[in-house]
C-alpha cells in the first residue's frame, strides 16, 4: 500500500506519459513498474528521474550488471524492499548468473559484519590510506 | 580514537599474530591495517573474519574488483568512515580506474537517491518482481 | 503483523485507557491508531511518549505542518513504513498540498543522493562551517 | 580526509570551473566549499549535481529555509557529518532563529525515538491511513 | 515475497540438508525457519554461517538471552522486519519476561532518540572516553 | 567540531544548571560530559532527556550493564561515533569485562551480517513466529 495512487495510464499526464513511452521504447516492453507510475504525480521529477537513470545506468567504464550489483548492495543496506526486489530481477534480467548472485550475497553479509566490528571498535582510518 | 587499543606485534597473541602472518603473506606486504590490530583483542574473531573474508573476496563468479566496488557500496549507505577508506584504497589497489570509480559514485548516489523516492512514497512491489 | 498484540480499549489498564481518552480529546476524535495500541502493553512509557509527542508536535517557532514534514523525512531516511504512512496522513490532515509533497520528496531525494556522495568520497567539513 | 583530492580552481576543468562560477554567481560569494570541489574530478556529475539542487531547493510551495531544514533532517537519520554541518550552516544563512533549531531538534529526537518503538513492534499500518 | 525460493528438505541439497539436521537436531526441534531455506541455495553460506551463529550464541560471558536481546536491537535499527520477528520469538522462547520486553523497549526508543539528538548537534567526544 | 557551542558552567541558564546538578548528584561526579553542554541551549530538552535517561537506564527487569550494552548496540547501527565512545565507557564504568565486550562485539557483527542477508533476499516471516 503507497501514500500515493499508482497513475495508470489513462491518468498520467502528458508529459509523463512522455516519459512512460520513453522507458517503453529504451527498454523495449510495453511494462511500467510502479516506481514510475507513482513518481507520475510531479511529472517534473519523473522526467529528472528517468533522464538521470538512463545516462547513470547506461554502459560505461562499468558495464550495466555490475551496476546493477551495486545498486542492488546500496538498496539492501537501505532495507529498500521495492529497490531489492526490483533490482535483483533487473539483474537477473541483465544475465546475474546464480553464481554471480551467491557471490554478491555473501560480499554484502561481509561487508554489512566488518563495518559492524569496525563502527563498534571506532577504528581509526591508517595513514597509509591518505590520498596524497 | 578507538573504543580498544590497536594491539603491535608485540602485544599481540601468538594465535592473533599467527593471523597477521598469513594476512601478510597472502597479500605480499609488510603492512597490517587497523582493523586487524583492533581485532586482535579477540584472536577467535580476528581468526574466524579474516578465514571468512579470504574466501569470499576471492577470485569467483564475481572478480575481486568488483566485489571491492560493492564492499565499497555496503560500506557508504552504512556511513563506515573506516571501510570507505580501507575499501577505496583496496579496490584502487586492484585496478580500480578514476573512470570506474566516478561511474560508481554515480550509481551509489542515483540509489541513495531513488531508495528515497521509493521509501517515501511506500510502492509496491509489481508482480512482475516475483519469484515464481 | 506485530510481535505484540494491539489492545483493545476493554484490554487496556486504566492507565493506559486514560492516555487514549487524551488523545481522543487533544485529536477531536475517537481513532486512536496501531502505535498507541501497541504501546498499551506497557503504560509507563505509553504515557511518557504521548506527553514528550503533544509537546514536540504543538505550535511553536515551528508550525505544526513543517514539523510533521521533517518527521516524515526522518521516518524515510530510517526506513520505518508505519511512521511514512501515519506522517503522511497527519501531514495531510494538517494541510500539506500535493504541490508541497512533491518539493518534499524532491527535497528528501536530492538528500539522499548528496548523502551518499559526501559519504562515499568522505568530504571534510569546510572551516566556513565552524561554530565559533 | 576524503577519499579525493579537492581540487582548486587551477586545478578543475574548464567544464568544472563553469559550474564554480554558477555556484558563486547565484549565491552571491566567492566561497566554494568542498562538496563542490571533490565532486569537480566528475565534471559532469557536478553539472547534473549542482543543476538539481538549484532546481529543487528554489523557493517554490516550500519556502527555502524549511526546505534546508527537512535536507537536514534526512542528513541526521543518514549520519552524513559533512552534510549536517553544511546544511545547518545554510539554513542559519537562510534565517533559522535558535528557537525554531531547537524545535527542529526536538522533532528529530521525536522521530527517532518513534521510529525505533513501531519498528522494534512491527505496528502494522492502520486501514484508515490508506490511500484511496 | 523473497528474491529466492525457499527450498524445502526435497529440493535443498545434501550438504544443505546436513546443516538442516544439525540446526534440528542442536534446537531440538523439527521447524527450519525460512532464513535457513533461503540460505540453502548457497550451502557453503548457509554451512558458514549457521556454524558461526553457533558459536557466537552459545553461552558464554553472556547468557543466550542477552544475547538475542542485543541482536534484537541491532537488527532493529537497521529496520530487518524477519529478524525482529524471529529474533523477538527467540528472546521469548529463551525467557524474556513481558517486564524485561518492555524496559528492552525502552531503551532502544531512548538510544535512537539520543543517537539523533547526537548526531544533529555533531557533539565531540570527550577527552575523557578516550583510552589509553 | 560540533554544530553548536558547549555550554559551560557559567554559560548555562538556571535551569540547565538544576540538570546539571542533578546529573552530578545522581552519578557521583562533577564531570558533566558534552552531549548534556550541547543540549544545555534547550532547557526544556535537556530537562526531559535527562529525566527520560535516569527512568530508562535504572536498574528494573534488566540490569544497568545489560542496558548499556542494548544502548550500544543501536549507536552502533546507527553509525553514532559519540554514542559509541560514551556508551562503552559507560559500560565499563558499569562492569563490563573484557570477555563480555568481545561477545558483544561477536553478537554485533553477527546480526549486521545476517540482516544484510536476509533483506538482501528478502525472507518472509514464518507464521511460526506470528503474536496470537
Amino acid at each position: 500500500m503507497a501514500t500515493v495512487r499508482l497513475l495508470s495510464d489513462e491518468e498520467a499526464s502528458a508529459e509523463a506519459l512522455a516519459v512512460f513511452e520513453d522507458i517503453r521504447a529504451t527498454r523495449g516492453t510495453d511494462f511500467i513498474n510502479n516506481f514510475w507510475r507513482a513518481l507520475a504525480h510531479d511529472p517534473q521529477l519523473l522526467a529528472a528521474t528517468w533522464a538521470r537513470l538512463k545516462t547513470v545506468m547506461a554502459p560505461g567504464a562499468l558495464d550495466p550488471l555490475t551496476k546493477e550489483m551495486i545498486y542492488l548492495a546500496v538498496s539492501t543496506a537501505n532495507s529498500c524492499t521495492y529497490c531489492i526486489h526490483s533490482h535483483t530481477a533487473a539483474a537477473r534480467a541483465k544475465g546475474m548468473s546464480e553464481a554471480q548472485y551467491a557471490e554478491l550475497l555473501r560480499v554484502i553479509g561481509m561487508a554489512m559484519q566488518t563495518n559492524g566490528l569496525v563502527t563498534a571498535m571506532q577504528v581509526p582510518v591508517d595513514e597509509e590510506f591518505r590520498v596524497e
